[in-house]
């Protein structure tokens, strides 16, 4: 059994979308278009952010259209498995397919295809899935997967960085014409970083994820910046926005994208498990992070072993 | 972020292991190990059944070590993800890699190597897997590999089947050293047909699984044969077995591997939602399933549906 050739099936990673969700979308639609014949479409639950767009230009395509809610009765997810970062009417849907790099948490009433592998982007698995199917990745797809392979690993140097994602960066980065992925990738990540432009709201929310540790509601968002002192400088806007977000909890994580440090800002009831997780003090409100700069790896872990 | 070198992990299959379960724990465990220089060992939750003995002494190798519990931190699930169908202390230990072709209902704390593709069988998928890694696949697992996909699909005859399965087992069969796949297929699938020697009970759990159908319990079993009606000769023996075993309900699926049909032996309340299933009435507690010979495709399903 493949892929049922029903419908069109839209194909789309998560709420709050970065580079890796992005171009694993339409790595993943254009994939499935070639090795199973499936009609897809590459679609985003929000607009590009300031890194992403930068990719967007860089290799001349147009945002994917923003959809609410799923349209086809079957639908591919690339970067997220759960409901939590999904569309709101994913219990509707089938889910035929699964790309991703995240925690499991997942059912599903029939066999589907699923590939979950802990790699450094969701990008990387689709580069070697490009590979076994013997697919040419047209250019522009292969730049996008090359931004999220960076963008996700911050250039190869975050701790989820794995021995599979330099060869794959390397492969889409010639495929895509990119000559020194360096140069570029510190360019797309600067791009990123570019926070004065944006509200604190944007800021707060633009790259944030829902947790639930023993029941406790945790709302986490991260920016990265090449100033963490420079971007605290608006901590007072930061706080009145998490607040406002009326999460129980929110820890507003900002990354030092050159020096791999980070500090985060934290809102509500749940201190002492944040203090207990990062073994820190919060002071004002902020507790140091240093050598941190993965949320998946170096901030969820500890706080799900707090709770 | 590869599997973690910590220590040996065991590698294994569903209870009542079938030789695809045996096979693909043999073949993951080799895998493992060639590509991620794991320390595993393959493990079984039983013993083999008269098929996969048959394809064991074909190719020179000794059956698998028989575990009750996990006496590993950390384990590889082939050919299941579902705590039911598992080692009794699976929720101690931790599941870091999956190789599965049924429906999910998983979660993890951590990203994990899973790897679910419907494809006809797991061995299928380590198959490819073997190639992407360019690994030599040693004479008697391919021998093993090749058995579990004539055993899962009826060599290619199932409604399981993908056309991702013919290719798998051509090379497989290659590399064991089998000239002609579909002479060794019929001999296999004869081997796990002669039931005169097994006790009624034996062959009800032979090959059978617990599911949850909205809240009303099933044990679904099922036997290869090449004489339905030779089979229903036992009928009263297996009632009383079926019944002994205390399952809430109880379907024995007695498939004619030759024809391609099957017909049921039922036990318990739920006979309205049986019969409203598969279309068809109870007789003396027989339904007859004509064109079925999958469990996964064709019982499952319309069992679901019904419920």
């Amino acid at each position: 059994m493949e892929l049922k050739n029903m419908a069109k099936k839209l194909v789309f990673g998560h709420q709050n979308p970065d580079t890796d969700t992005i171009a694993s979308a339409m790595g993943a639609a254009y994939l499935l278009q070639e090795a199973y014949h499936e009609e897809t479409e590459a679609v985003a639950l929000g607009t590009p952010n300031a890194e992403t767009q930068y990719a967007l230009d860089y290799f001349g395509l147009n945002p994917l259209r923003v959809i609410e809610k799923a349209e086809t009765e079957e639908v591919v997810l690339v970067d997220h498995n759960e409901k939590a970062q999904s569309v709101a009417n994913l219990d509707d849907v089938e889910v035929v397919g699964v790309y991703d790099h995240h925690k499991i948490n997942f059912t599903s009433a029939n066999p589907i295809w699923f590939t979950n592998k802990p790699l450094g982007s969701v990008a990387t698995i689709l580069y070697y899935e490009f590979q076994v199917n013997q697919i040419e990745i047209p250019k522009a797809i292969a730049g996008m997967l090359a931004s999220a392979i960076i963008s996700d690993t911050l250039l190869l140097k975050s701790p989820t960085t794995t021995k599979l994602d330099q060869p794959a960066l390397a492969g889409l980065a010639k495929a895509a014409g990119i000559d020194d992925y360096e140069a570029y990738g510190m360019n797309l990540l600067k791009a990123g970083t570019d926070l004065s432009q944006r509200t604190a709201r944007e800021l707060i929310d633009g790259d944030a994820k829902s947790f639930d540790f023993n029941g406790h509601e945790f709302r986490i968002g991260q920016v990265n910046t090449v100033d963490i002192e420079d971007t605290l400088n608006r901590k007072a806007e930061f706080e009145a926005a998490m607040q406002a977000a009326e999460y129980q909890n929110f820890l507003f994580v900002i990354t030092d994208i050159l020096n791999s440090n980070s500090k985060a800002i934290f809102v509500g009831p749940d201190a002492a498990e944040v203090e207990k997780a990062f073994d820190a003090k919060l002071e004002n409100n902020v507790v140091d992070l240093p050598g941190v700069v993965s949320r998946k790896k170096q901030v969820v872990p500890p706080l799900t072993a707090a709770f």
